[in-house]
């Protein structure tokens, strides 16, 4: 193709926001890379170039220097030449496969649900709207006067000590966690939390205890680092692994939610808790003992939720996690980890290989809203307001479910599980629930393997006490109407 | 032991900060989990312990219903009881393991270079006192009184809408990268997109190319994904793999860094690129291009850093990678990814699944601050600030370690890359700076097969001009000295 039919777009006027020069260069580009002007082709000079299409010798003279500067020219005495470039011989484009593109493991990650925090009954979402927004960006204002070069580098790994110390106290009082500052590592989310955890403590092919039916991003994790999953029932009293299954089937890992099953709500029991402690070695297993959302207890008006595991042996392999996105916000993405002190050099190593810390104001926020006693008031003020919604959520689904309906989960936490064998796919039901605006999680899903229980997961987080019994109807009506 | 002994603390003045009942709950509590307190040994009735401890009544009770709750004791018609419980019988504590207590692939990461951001020559890091902090906090500003409970839930997996429009527009302008908003993947760190692309794209045992020398956070990150190293050789054109290397070692997936290669700082040779993109296939490949550093170019003022390799191909089997980091701040933790529009669909469903957004607030003041153009504005002033630093601190290298040493690295980027074949190892030259406040890393350190050059990695981004030269007579006695 002639070099005049190549650059025939520079006659006509500018398209708006681009200069001539960077046209010129983009067409010349185009041409070199799809073959159509020759390996070793003399271009002409910047003048007669200039003047053939009209446009400033400077602009030509700059196009040609960065063709050059890129490889896409050359430039001798015998002046500016089309680089020998290996070019695809018109490679046809495959056609693209549209699955199968991704590694295998990402092929067995369950989906996420996206787009439905705000949704009524949603699970896993605390009441944005009932957070001290105000005393919150105090905190923020504060930490962003006292900002310096140092907070905004990469934070040391483990996080801001203020909040390491913060969060230990704060874990202690409310938690029975047992540790120092130095145990409490500072991550960007419950997520990573998981992250690490999965590729710092087991290798690619060891097995993992996952709970079932089982919180999906955990196993996502677990799943993403290529670990193998054995699936351990759960029963009303936590996961019940029949004690011959430590033989069957050695853990390296074990993923339990102790204080409220994920999502079944059962409490694993004192019991159980110290069975698996007593069978926990250091160096062959670890326990992740993932406290998601148990700071909101139940149980009890002014009780106490469970204290964790973690309190009960210190110095047992178990890492304890948990994550400020409930009790705060989930744009926030500040989780914390509890090693044993014994892992502490090198988990922090390790740790800091994988992360570099950041986030340093944010952490200084919130060092100063927990020490502030802020958060722990929150706590409290938001602990009735959550009872009343769990008991108002579960008399509607009695109502309109049938009084004998199972209804599990109300220790503590932010949701519910009503169990329907009878009723219709719980698929079904919630994608008829998403027609009305309602985001209900189907309870088979949390059941990789299938064979699980027919029914629905119900947050009640975000779900004003004065809308449920009408937002349950509209759910009960989109069942019969299935 | 009797109870009495058991208890006797009560009797002593109270500890600050605690209430007796807790007092009493903890010795209980401690005394039957160490099996001083038999199983079924019944407790005295509230009223009588109350007496003999003088305590209140209700501080008993309370007591005891917290531990019957937690399954500590149990109660019945015949009183208060201690719990039956599986107790480890007086098992002792193993020696705790100090090491191999982690995964196997954990013992592969190399170390991270921590608590050394600020000191004169640390690599990776940009002016931190040059930023705009103004501008910046009156985006952010403006972005919380914006605020609604959306931004505060997670966030759309991808990011913002707003940003990665912003972003798009961004790479388009300033890195020739060609794509729509929907390729773009925003995510909390350069580590974090790494950690995503080596789980997302391949499996374990999967063959991961990397260059040798190499940065050590891509490394970790392929290591912790449980991926196959193969170490390609690097010369001044960039990675340089043997075609036969194809067949013998046929690569998952190809980490580089064509723009400023991490550490010698060569620049991938477009005919390099074009033989890398025409080698790749859909579904059998996949290319990382890490774009860590390269929107600083010092080539000649006023030029464009060389275009992406995404941008000569965009329907390749490449994911284009940047980072925030250095041109705002670290702390801030914002990344992206470009993912070719074929895998969109599959790409961001398991992004979903490994990760949820958030840091809405953050995500949408930058967005602001983008399209305002400062950030770009901010840029072009610092290029002529970091191009004389490095052109001062490469004066004072040749002055101090002589004419003829080789120095590499200095078409883009933030760092340069002495050469020492002849002094020290420069593991004990690292030493020695670091007792004279200087922060330089070893270059053998990067080839992490051992065999690689002597020398030392010089970042210049928040040494100021005026001070390098005394600070490389600093350091080239520190080098004498060894």
């Amino acid at each position: 193709m002639s070099l005049d039919l190549i650059l025939a777009d520079l006659l006509l006027p500018l398209p708006t926001g681009e200069a001539r020069q960077q046209q010129l260069s983009c067409l010349l580009k185009t041409a070199i890379l799809s073959g159509r002007l020759p390996a070793g082709m003399r271009l002409p000079g910047s003048r007669q170039l200039a003047g053939d299409f009209r446009m400033a010798r400077n602009g030509v003279l700059y196009a040609y220097q960065q063709l050059i500067a890129e490889g896409f020219l050359t430039a001798d005495r015998g002046g500016t030449r089309v680089a020998s470039l290996p070019l695809a011989a018109s490679k046809a484009l495959p056609a693209f496969p549209e699955h199968g593109v991704l590694s295998r493991r990402a092929g067995q990650l369950g989906a996420a649900h996206i787009g439905e925090a705000l949704l009524p009954f949603a699970p896993g979402v605390a009441d944005l709207n009932a957070f001290p927004w105000q005393a919150w960006a105090r905190c923020l204002q504060a930490a962003w006067r006292m900002v310096s070069a140092r907070h905004l580098a990469y934070a040391p790994t483990g996080g801001e000590p203020a909040l390491r110390r913060s969060v230990a106290s704060f874990l202690a009082a409310r938690r029975g966690v047992n540790c120092t500052p130095e145990q409490v590592f500072i991550v960007p989310g419950g997520q990573v939390a998981l992250d690490a955890c999965a590729r710092l403590l087991a290798d690619p092919g060891d097995l993992v205890w996952l709970e079932q039916p089982c919180y999906q991003t955990a196993r996502n994790a677990m799943l993403a680092a290529g670990l193998r999953v054995q699936h351990v029932a759960v029963d009303h009293d936590g996961m019940a692994p029949a004690p011959a299954l430590w033989q069957s089937c050695p853990p390296r890992l074990i993923y339990l939610t102790p204080a409220h099953q994920y999502p079944t709500g059962s409490v694993l029991s004192l019991a159980r808790r110290l069975d698996f402690l007593n069978r926990l070695s250091p160096g062959e297993h670890w326990l992740i003992e993932d406290d998601y959302d148990s700071e909101f207890n139940h149980a009890r008006a002014g009780s106490r939720p469970l204290p964790a595991m973690q309190g009960l042996h210190p110095d047992a392999p178990v890492i304890y996690t948990g994550t400020f996105s409930k009790l705060l916000y989930p744009g926030l993405r500040i989780a914390y980890l509890v090693v044993p002190r014994w892992a502490v050099p090198a988990f922090g190593e390790a740790l800091a290989s994988l992360y570099r810390g950041g986030q340093a104001v944010e952490q200084r926020a919130l060092a100063q809203f927990l020490d502030s006693g802020r958060l722990t008031r929150h706590v409290r003020e938001m602990a009735g307001v959550y009872r009343t919604r769990q008991q108002v959520l579960r008399e509607a689904l009695h109502s309109h479910f049938g009084p004998a309906v199972k209804i599990t989960g109300g220790q503590a936490g932010l949701h519910l599980t009503l169990y329907l064998p009878d009723a219709p796919p719980d698929e079904h039901i919630v994608e008829a629930a998403a027609g009305q605006g309602i985001a209900v999680r189907a309870l088979s899903r949390y059941f990789p393997d299938g064979g699980g229980d027919n029914g629905l997961v119900l947050g009640y987080g975000m779900a004003d006490a004065a809308h449920i019994p009408a937002l349950v109807e509209r759910l009960a009506r989109a069942v019969r109407g299935i």
